[in-house]
C-alpha cells in the first residue's frame, strides 16, 4: 500500500534519493566499495563535500557573495551554542525573537553567554503567531530568528530591516521558498527536513561577521575554522552529506527553489482550503502565519477523534498526530511530499463529513 | 576483483551490515518506509537506540556497573570539548599523555578550560612510542589518554592506575580487545573505525563523575542533559546509530571483544612477522608498543617504493599509504578486516623481495 508520510522530521525524502544511498552503500561511484568504507579525505568524498557545498550557494542565490557553506555535525541544537560563542562579544548583547520551542531553546543557550534580549514573544499565546512591531538594538552583536516553527505551524513571511547581522533558524524550511537569501548573514539548518537524512547541519555564514567575538572559542564550535579546513576540519558525517548532495542535485534538476516553491503552495493551498472550509475542522495557527510547511488543525469535536484517526491510517498516512504542545494535528508537508499525499488526506477530511 | 580496504577510517565494516543498512534505506523493519523518513521518536528507532546503548554496554562488560552509553554527534574532536567542560573545575586542572596528534589536539582544547598538565609525550621522538615513567598528580580533576594512535601505530598495552578519574579516548580500537573497562570512568570513540560509520559517536560514561565540575555547561555539551533524555537530547544521527547497532550485533554473534580479539591477533602477528622477517621492510613504531589495529611500516630503501605501490594496487589493496607525518604505509586491521586480505599483503611484501 501506497504510504503517505507525514512526518514532522526525519521526514520524507524523493525515492530517487533513497535508491541512490542504497546503492551507494553497496558500490559508491563503481569502486567496488561501499561509501561508509572510504576515507573522507578520498577523491571522491572531497568531490562530494565540494559539490555540496557549491550547490547549496547555487540554489540559494548567493554565489560569489561572501558566504560559506558548511556542513557540520550536532543538529541545530549545537548551532544554538556556536552562534553566541561565534557571534555575541564579551560583555555584548544579542536580540532573539521567541517564536516557538526552538527559539526559546536558542534563546536559553545564548543566555550563558551574555545579555539576550528577547524582543518579541508569543509564548503567552502558545505560539500561535509571530509577534510583530517589535525593534532590535542597534547595539545588538546580532539578531536571531526562527524562519518556520515546525511545531507551532508558523511561518515568518517576512523578515525584519536592521543593520545588526540577521541570524536565522531554517531547519524547517530551507530549500521551501525563494527569498532574498542575502537578507541573512548567518543560515544554519539541521538536514532532516528538506536537505537530507539526520545527521548533518547545513551553515551558511557570510565570512564578514566572523572573528569579532573576542572569545577563545574551542576549535570544533569555530566557524573560521570549519571555513578554513573546507567543511573537513575533522570526519564529517559522510552518508548524512552524501545524502544531502543527492537531495539537491534532485531539487536543482526540478528547477531550484523557484519551481518547488509553486508544489509547497499548491499543497498548502490546498489543505488550508480544506480546513477552512470543513465544518469539522479548525487551523490552530493565525491566518496570516500560517506555515506552508507544517499545517497544525484540529478537530472541533474531539469525540470525531477515533473515527477520523482510523480512517487516515487506513488511507496509509502516518506521522498526522500533532505535537503534545498542540495537540490535534499536523500535516507536514516538506519538498519530497507529492501533492498526491495531500490529495489523500483531503479526500479523508471530506469523507468524514459523511462518516459523523 | 575482490578488494581489501585498509583505510585508516572511515574503514571496512562487515559485509553484511553493508546489505542491511542499505536494506533499511529502502524499506525499514518492512514498514514501508525508509529509515531515512522516519521520525528519531517512532517506536522502531527508539528500540534502535535502546538496544544500541544496551549492547554496548554487554560488550564492555559494564553493565549495572554505573555506566551509560550515549550515541552522540561532532566526532572525538567535540569529545575533546565536552570533557573538559563536564570535567574538569573551575580553578581545577587536568592531566593528558601527549601521546599523538589526536592527543595533542585533545590538549589544546582542555587548555582553553584551565590548567592542562602534560604529564608524559613522545612528541620528541615522532611519537613513535607509549611514553613510560609518567606520574599522575593526585589533585588532577581527571586523567586523559589515547589507547591507540592511528596515525603513528601505537597501542597503550596497559593504563596506569590512579585514584583520579580515567578518561579515554578509544577512538581507534574500541571493541577490539579485551580490557578491564571498568578502569576507565569515561570511554568515548568516534565510530568510523569499529563501531560503524561516520557520523556519530560513543560515550561511555560513570555517572558519579559528572555534576562536579561547576560550570554552566551548554545542552548539547552536558553528559548529564544526554542521559536524562536517553540519548535523545535532539534528533540524533539515525543512520549512522543504525549501522552501528548493525555492527554491534554482528560483533556479538561472532562471539563478542574475546572472539574478534584472537582474530586481530593473527592479522596482526602476521604481518608484523612479515615486517620483522623482510629485509625490504622496517617497522615505524617501538616494538613493545606496536598497535594491533595500525602497522606503520617503512621501506629501508624508498627506491622501491613505486615497483611495490604498483604491486599491492594490483592486488586490489587500497588505503595502504602511511599519514604525511610518518610516511611508509600503514596497514589498518580493524575488525572487520578478513585475515585473508592480510595474507594478500603480505604474499606482496615477499613477491617483492624476488622483483628487487
Amino acid at each position: 500500500m501506497k504510504k503517505h508520510n507525514y512526518s514532522a522530521g526525519p521526514c520524507i525524502l524523493p525515492q530517487e534519493v533513497f535508491e541512490k544511498s542504497a546503492q551507494a552503500i553497496l558500490n559508491f561511484n563503481d569502486s567496488g566499495l561501499s561509501l561508509l568504507e572510504i576515507s573522507h579525505r578520498s577523491k571522491d568524498f572531497v568531490a562530494v563535500m565540494d559539490q555540496a557545498r557549491a550547490l547549496v550557494l547555487e540554489l540559494l542565490g548567493l554565489e560569489g557573495k561572501g558566504y560559506q557553506a558548511l556542513f557540520l555535525a550536532g543538529g541545530a541544537s549545537l548551532e544554538f551554542v556556536m552562534i553566541p560563542y561565534n557571534l555575541m562579544k564579551v560583555d555584548g548583547k544579542a536580540a532573539y525573537l521567541d517564536t516557538g520551542t526552538w527559539a526559546a531553546g536558542a534563546i536559553k543557550e545564548a543566555k550563558l553567554f551574555g545579555e539576550t534580549v528577547v524582543v518579541g514573544s508569543s509564548k503567552d499565546d502558545n505560539y500561535n503567531h509571530i509577534p510583530t512591531g517589535y525593534s532590535i538594538p542597534t547595539d545588538a552583536d546580532y539578531f536571531h530568528c526562527t524562519s518556520n516553527n515546525t511545531i507551532f505551524g508558523t511561518q515568518m513571511k517576512t523578515f525584519p530591516t536592521t543593520e545588526v547581522p540577521v541570524v536565522c533558524d531554517m531547519s524547517s524550511d530551507i530549500f521551501s521558498r525563494v527569498l532574498d537569501f542575502s537578507q541573512f548573514d548567518l543560515i544554519y539548518a539541521g538536514a532532516q527536513k528538506n536537505m537530507g537524512p539526520a545527521g548533518t547541519t547545513l551553515v551558511v555564514v557570510k565570512e564578514s561577521i566572523l572573528g569579532k567575538s573576542g572569545r577563545d572559542i574551542p576549535s570544533m564550535l569555530d566557524y573560521s575554522k570549519h571555513i578554513k579546513a573546507e567543511s573537513m576540519y575533522n570526519t564529517p558525517p559522510v552518508f548524512p552529506v552524501y545524502t544531502s548532495l543527492l537531495t539537491l542535485q534532485w531539487l536543482k534538476n526540478l528547477g531550484g527553489i523557484a519551481a518547488i516553491e509553486k508544489q509547497n503552495n499548491a499543497k498548502a493551498n490546498l489543505l488550508y482550503s480544506e480546513i477552512d472550509r470543513n465544518p469539522l475542522f479548525k487551523g490552530a495557527a493565525a491566518v496570516a502565519d500560517r506555515s506552508a510547511m507544517n499545517a497544525t488543525f484540529l478537530l472541533n469535536d474531539e469525540a470525531h477523534a477515533p473515527i477520523f484517526d482510523e480512517m487516515w491510517k487506513a488511507a496509509g498516512i502516518s506521522g498526522l498526530p500533532g505535537h503534545r504542545s498542540v495537540g490535534g494535528y499536523r500535516a507536514s508537508m516538506y519538498n519530497a511530499l507529492p501533492l498526491e499525499s495531500v490529495q489523500v488526506l483531503v479526500d479523508v477530511m471530506k469523507a468524514l463529513e459523511t462518516k459523523v
